[in-house]
Order: structure tokens, then sequence, then C-alpha cells
């Protein structure tokens, strides 16, 4: 069973969650002095509409024509479905939907930002988009909403990712932009960590400190954030304000699960439920799921740390490991990161949220019982979601009792099959540091 | 823009060409005495409802209901689109659209007949379906349709592709087929030409035969095949069927463009639409591509000949190279066949279709510009079919006429970007055999 809306259901406005947050946003803090940061300085960094949007306390924003139209081109609205032959094989009284945003023509939720930020960019006359990427969804994703708009796109890729994973620099290539392995010899900050180790393996953290080292050396470049920040939450909400309208075919959820990294996907579709839950209006649980390799939710601290590993973020209020904590190599490289948005920091704090952690391997055998029933390949990140729904879903059984679930597909894993063969191999490590040295020296 | 449909609007019935032929099929004859095939011998074959659909001269089949959920479970009604953008970048008067296979979880066309060819054999108590794969997109659509269907499937896979796809191999071992790289050990023809070639990189002809060569020796297994025959043809028209609802929302085409290796893809998109022309109702124009490494339709020869290398499956009368002929190593694996459907063979000698041959290069350079305006990567076989699109906008550009064309981007290039990549790199190599030996002393 499926839901299908209409390109004219495209939502024309975001939901923005700042007005309806339990306690206000800590502001961002100046990397350089600790008090809040000027806004000059974040407008050196963002286009200025995302500086804007970062703290807005407009609960709706319109989603330009010209967005929204390229919505509709690269797959919005996406489907959602209910995994029926998945809750045959767990013989379970539950009920299990989900929203498939791998059916968008890059593979994942990260298109829905990505042609936003692309737009305001070039609105303002920025000639150039800079950015990292992990696991490649995010730099695929701005690579082809700058070929859309007509803006070019740099990505610092994870040196380990951007030699193991080929295809996915094909693709950014296809698209027009320019890849480069980091770290880099482009950056300071790259250079520190290579001639550390000139086969330094790289990370989410050091390749956002040199987007941002190259940003502020070109007046016409500004950064491109894939997750964490409130505007890039906001862009993703188009998801689940897609799914309520979707759900109302079939029936209102009990419970709604997300893997998270920085928090995107997750706050994508959950963010328009929990409105009504901060409202009263409803009752729903949240679920946010993320790797036993990168516990923030679970096990990290809450405290103000920097965004990336050079320390040239803003310094942000959230839950983290500490920002030169080394994630390993895990599978799901969009959810090897230190830290956690802070918005959903809140909800966390407020046990709006619950946090869950899995080991990979875990989380592969339920991505292949989900393969195996409902045809589609998880994203080795989304499968944390899919783990997750399938455990409620056998706990629902275990006390005989139904209950909704809706999780967020979000995204396709045909480009990270190698975490997959090795699941089959049997040849897959799972990670639990023991503690975190980088929270406590610095945080 | 876009064209949706609710699943409610899956085709109930697939359109069966041969009632409206403009001369019957020629018999399938014995590979053994080449006198017409006995139905028994091909029961022994095929599922019992697939020889009876191959003959039938009913022009509509109902698609049983199972089948049409499973449709709707994969992606169907796959999307409909206009490539504005790339329209643009041509600064052509033409309009074009596409029909998006690739937006089905396996990420072609194949699971179209798929899903019916295993249903019919789950229905007949048959416990293991066999086949071969070229590029892995048949292998992967089966291996779906098997898990969802409930039974076993087995694929030989061209050694080559075997090695150099490992993640084609992934995806069916997650959905739980086997796999073995053909030529194998496992029979009689795989033996003979590994023991002229221990590292024979194989091809589709020769895992046809093994497939046939294993199905002949377990009464409870049948074969399945891909492309080529009646039956399988007539299960992709849900595509032409769907396409002929969706261009009423925008306008009537003038001419309708596919890639052809077997024809399956060709022929869904096409034949509803070829019905109206033999019917007298429109002068639709219709464009077959194929690779100029196997050009079966512009220099083959009519005659009948066998469906394998080994010389095991019935002859059929077809355009062909010869089944020995080794058609050099493309990057479109699935383009890479010697023969052609019976029934698009039939229409190209009637004038009906016009066939056309591209070089690899050339058919890469069109799919990178789809893919930079219209974001998605074709796959190296649909990519033939862009690029005759794009040529044909031009075409109408330099006459200055408006012309509407239609074509099938049949699967998405996500798991084939080695091609991408060599021609980014400008490592392709054209292919252009002069002359067909295989041809002079076989047919």
């Amino acid at each position: 069973m499926k839901a299908v809306l209409q390109d004219s259901k495209i939502p024309k406005k975001w939901y923005n969650i700042l007005p309806d947050l339990p306690e206000p946003l800590a502001p961002p803090l100046d990397p350089e002095t600790d008090e809040p940061i000027e806004p000059e300085k974040l407008l050196r960094i963002f286009a200025a509409e995302l500086v804007k949007q970062e703290m807005t306390m407009e609960r709706y924003i319109d989603i330009p024509k010209k967005v929204r139209e390229l919505y509709a081109k690269i797959g919005r609205p996406t489907p959602l479905f209910r995994a029926m032959n998945l809750e045959k094989a767990l013989k379970t009284p539950a009920r299990i939907y989900f929203k498939y945003e791998g059916a968008t023509i890059t593979g994942s939720h990260k298109i829905n930002t990505a042609l936003a930020q692309a737009y305001y960019a070039k609105k303002q006359g920025i000639e150039r988009l800079v950015t990292e990427t992990g696991a490649g969804q995010w730099g695929t994703a701005l690579s082809l909403a700058g070929a859309l708009m007509g803006i070019n796109v740099r990505v610092y890729m994870a040196r380990a990712s951007f030699y193991q994973k080929p295809y996915r620099k094909t693709i950014m290539r296809l698209y027009g932009a320019e890849i480069y392995p980091s770290p880099s010899d482009r950056t300071e900050i790259g250079r520190k960590f290579l001639s550390e180790d000139p086969n330094h393996p790289g990370g989410l953290g050091i390749a956002i400190s040199e987007a941002i080292e190259d940003v502020l050396r070109d007046e016409k470049a500004r950064y491109a954030l894939g997750s964490v920040l409130n505007h890039v939450l906001m862009h993703q909400t188009v998801i689940g304000l897609e799914a309520k309208e979707q759900m109302k075919e079939f029936e209102d959820p009990d419970v709604i699960i997300g893997c998270v990294g920085g928090g995107s996907n997750f706050a994508g579709l959950a963010y328009p439920f929990v409105k009504d839950r901060l409202d009263g209006k409803a009752d729903y649980e949240f679920i946010a799921v993320e790797p036993r390799a990168a516990p923030s939710m679970t096990r990290g601290v809450y405290t103000y740390d920097y965004g990336d590993s050079g320390g040239l973020t803003p310094k942000m209020r959230m839950h983290t490991l500490g920002h030169t904590y080394y994630v390993p190599p895990i599978h799901a490289g969009g959810l090897r990161y230190h830290g956690l948005a802070p918005t959903l920091s809140i909800l966390i704090n407020h046990g709006i949220v619950r946090p869950v952690a899995y080991h990979q391997t875990e989380v592969f055998e339920a991505a292949r019982l989900f393969a195996r029933t409902e045809g589609i390949v998880p994203a080795p990140e989304s499968a944390h979601a899919v783990k997750a729904a399938i455990d409620r879903a056998l706990k629902a059984k275990e006390e005989g009792r139904e209950e909704v679930i809706l999780f967020n597909l979000s995204g396709h894993g045909l480009l990270d099959l190698k975490g997959y063969e090795d699941y089959l191999d049997d040849k897959l490590e799972d990670y639990e540091p023991e503690e975190f040295p980088a929270l406590k020296w610095e945080v």
C-alpha cells in the first residue's frame, strides 16, 4: 500500500520549529572570542537569506516557486509506503509505514535543502558554493543543485571515502562539481593534518574546516552545510509535511522514527509532528537512532562545541563527543559526526525525543530483512531507522498490542553496497568506544 | 513538468501485439530437428502460462491482481517527465518527454516482467527459476521478484561482470538469490568454454545456455528470460499503456524512441503506440537505438538463429549477428546481444520501426548533458535512447520545426558508473566490427 501525492501537493511553506521550542536556542558563539557571534561574521560564511532563516521566529517560511518546481523535478512528493511484507515476516500486530526519500533522483533527502541553499546563493550573486561530504550523499545533492541553479560547487570529500567510493566522485563530476580529497594541500588546516599523517583518512569535521577556510579566502564564495543548523532542518520539513498529508489516507502514527547524524532527516520527518505534541494536540513518541560508534545523543555531553575539527565554525550548544573525536570507520558515513543539531539537543533534554543506539551488524541484519521483504536496499544510515522500527514492532508483538509506526527511509543504499558485502561475508566490525578523551580536555 | 498517476491507474491488462502484426510470427524451431517445436518441449523450459502467452492471439491479457499490487509496491506507475532543462540547453523548438523506468526500486523496467514470470511459476508449483544476467539489471529484478513471490532464484552472470560489478552480486545475494559466474563448472557447456579459456569473460549467450542446461536437469526448475520473447515484451507494455495516459496531460507525441538489446524496453513503451499506427489512427514514427558494437538491427541478417551461444534454445526467426558472435565489451552490458525480438524484427522489416546505431563515446556525451540538465544519471543502455532523442531535437531545431519526442529512460546508471568514469577520464574505446564471421558460416 502506498500513498502518492500530485505535484500540486508539494508543501508551499517550510515549518520552523524555533518559535515552538520549549526553551530558546542558545546563541552561536564567535570561535575567537566566545561571545555571541556578530551577524556580519555569519554573512561572510553563509548566504544572507540562510542567516536570516537560522534565527527567524516566523513559524512558516514560503518555499520559493523555483524551488518547488525543482522539488517536483527531483521526485517530490516522495511516496509513503506501508511495509506489509515486513509486518508479515515479523508476525507483528504493529503497522509499519515509511516515507521514502530514496525516491529522489539523488537518492536521499539531502537534495531538499541543497536546492534551497543553491537558490538563495544564486539569487544573492554568489558564484561558488563550497562544502564537505562524508558518505557522499550531501556532496551529490549539492552538486546537482548547483548544476540546476547554475552555480559552481566545490566539494571536500573525506579522503577515505574519496578513494573507497570512486563512483560518488564520478556522479559529482558528471554534475560538473570540483572534488578534492580532504585533508588536502589546498588549505592550512588540510596541510596541518597531512603533515601529521600523509595518508590521513579525513573525516567530516576536517572537511568542514577546509571548506570554511576556502570560503574565507574567496569573497564570491559561500559555505553550504548539509545538516545540524536550523535552516537546514527547516528545509527538510517538506518530508514531514508531506507525510502528514499522506498518513491521512491511512491512520495517525503512534511513534515516529529517524536516524541521526547531524539530525536533518530525523527533524525533516518528525518536527511537523513534534509541533502537534508541543501544542498538546497529539501524544506522538519520537525515537532518534544513532550508531554506538558515534553516540552523541546517548553518551555525549550538552555544551558549547565547534561544528568542525579545526575550530573554525561558530560554537553551538549541542550534544557532542568533542570536536576532535575521531569516529570509527562504520559504513554509515553520514552518521560519523561528533555533534548534533542544537534544536534536536533541546528536544532530547526535554524528554520529547528519545535516543537509542545500535551496532552496525544488527543494523545491516535488519536492512537485509527489509530488502528481502520490501525490495528496497536502505542506505546504511537509514538502516538504523529500519532497525529501530523492527525492534519496536517486535515489542508490540511481545506485548500483544497494535501500534502504528512511521519511519524515515532517508535514502537508498545503491551507492553504499560495500557494507552489505562485508555483512554478507561476515566481515563487519562493531565499534564501541570505552571513553571519549576529546570530551575531557576540550569541552 | 511531470505527470504522475495514482496506483489505481496501473493498467489492468497487458497489450499483446501478435494479432496486430503485419505478418504472422514464424514458429520457433526445435534446435535438434529444425521442425516447429513441440509445445511439451517448451513446457519443460518455461512456466506453462508463459508458453500460452507466447502464442496467444488474444489482444489484451489480464494482469493478475497480485502482480498489480506488486507493481504498485515497486514504484508503478512510474513518472513521465518533460525534459525542459534539456530542451533549453539544446535551444530546440522540440519538446522532449521521457518515461522514467529507473524510478522502480530495482532501477529498471526489468521488474515488470520479473514479477509476472515469478507469479506464474509460483502458481504452477515451480520451485526454482534459473536465469542469466549480463549487466545485472535482469538478475537483480528476478532476484527481487523471487523474494517477493517466495520462489528460489539462481543466476548465471557473465564472468566479466561477476568480477567487475561485485555490487550487482551483493544486491542479488541480499535478495536471497544464488549467483554463479558464467562460464561455470556447473554445466557441460560451461566446462567446454572454460576448457578453451579458464578466464573466459563469458557473455549473455553462454549464460543463457548454462541456465537452460541447469533447468533441463531439474524437473522442479524453469527458465526465465528477460527479453526477446513475446510474453516478455507483452509484460513490458505497462510502460506504454501508462505513458499513453500520461501524455494525455501534455500532447500527442510525433516520435517514440527506445534503446534495444533484445527489444523489451523499446517494445514496452512503443507497442501500445504501434497499435494506433497499425490501426491507421496515428502516424507516429518509431526509432530503435542500438550500439554500433552489436548492430543486429542495422547490420544483422533476418533468419532463423539460436537465442544462446550453445545452441540449446529453440531457433527463432529474427535479426541476428550469428549466435556465436562475441560482442565487444561496451559498458552497456544489457545491449550486448546477438539477436533481436522476433516481433520487433517484423516491424523493422515492414518499415514501421527505424533502427539507428551509435558509438558509446557519443552516447556517454549525451548522457552527461542529460545528467547535468535533468539530474538523472541514465543507465548506459538507456543513454542510447537519450542520444537519439537529442539528435532528433537538434534536427528539429535545424529544420526550424516543432516536434514532440517521447523516449524511454529504461533505467538509472547508479550501479554502472564505471563507464562514466572512463568517459570523464577519456578512456572509452569505441568498437565497430568490420564483419561478422559468425554470420557467414552459421546462419
